[in-house]
């Protein structure tokens, strides 16, 4: 079985935003899938996707300081075109990666407890962002 | 074919560890897969998986060293009640991932002649962690 | 549907390289899935793939100006038998990650407009770098 999709998550402000419950709630196949796998894939080279803890806003908070703090906007970047933010927001997403991959069981994602999917918006003004999600199993 | 199943990896002290081993021999059924793919994927947010070197323990010192550099505990985090060492694991496992996804082909994992499976365990007592290791192929 | 190939990716100077033609070409089956996944593994600790920016050249530079400064050749290794290189590749391969899952629609991959597969050579003299292509799929 396999179930293709793809969804617009609309702008959001740079920094890091949990998306699993709009993820899960447009792909209600994830329930009739005994084993498999769901991958989200983001269609961008400045926003990417992870997984984090999904309770305290405060650790998205510290997503940002940290990530600002390793790709610094102060590097001798060549590519300075589309502003300051631009080139260290494309390391970050190749830090973070352009997917996910979590597996199905028992018609559930099998996320911990604490776990959620992360948007990471990389730039000031992003805009809105397309995610490919592709479930497959049986 | 699928098959799935959940792996408790034990308690590790804070650092980079080989568990190639480990999770090739819980799944016997890689050598019926003719071609396919491994999935390991950790159910927590502050421990992580990825593929590095498997032979000189030298490496996984220096990985912890490097990490350490990358993601320091000293930045000004919001996210301290768990204590220093809480939030940069959060941003190392994101860094590093929460999976691996591993060919398979001719009933074997098609890993190269280096590569092993790393549990990277970014907290200072981080217990015992949760894995759900998917095969899926013909 | 599966299918598997193993390429040989020829020498590589040190930094990122857009690979998404010689992939693509090496596997005209994508053209026969309707839904499915490309994955692309790198059998190496010292090389590495990602997903990024397709266009500007410049951005390929700016990445390895980037992760020279996130892990430093000056740290305190142990690990330096194999030069001042070495160290700081194996940690950067697992920043940038071994693989790169593509979902495959109507018979192409769903990369966005801007998105293509870097290969990553993070030594300075890493040689042919084996990569395992494995196709999934309906």
């Amino acid at each position: 079985m396999w179930v293709q999709r793809t969804l617009t998550l609309p702008a959001s402000r740079r920094g890091f935003h949990l998306m699993t419950s709009r993820i899960v709630d447009a792909m209600p196949e994830i329930g009739s899938i005994q084993t498999g796998m769901m991958q989200v894939f983001i269609q961008h080279t400045s926003a990417s996707l992870t997984i984090n803890e999904n309770a305290d806003p405060d650790v998205r908070t510290d997503f940002e300081t940290a990530m600002n703090h390793v790709v610094p906007e102060s590097l001798p970047y060549v590519h300075t075109l589309e502003g300051p933010d631009d080139m260290p927001a494309h390391v970050k997403a190749s830090m973070m990666g352009a997917s996910v991959q979590i597996p199905i069981g028992g018609g559930r994602l099998k996320l911990g407890t604490w776990q959620g999917i992360y948007l990471c918006e990389h730039r000031d003004r992003g805009g809105a962002r397309r995610v490919v999600v592709t479930l497959m199993g049986e």
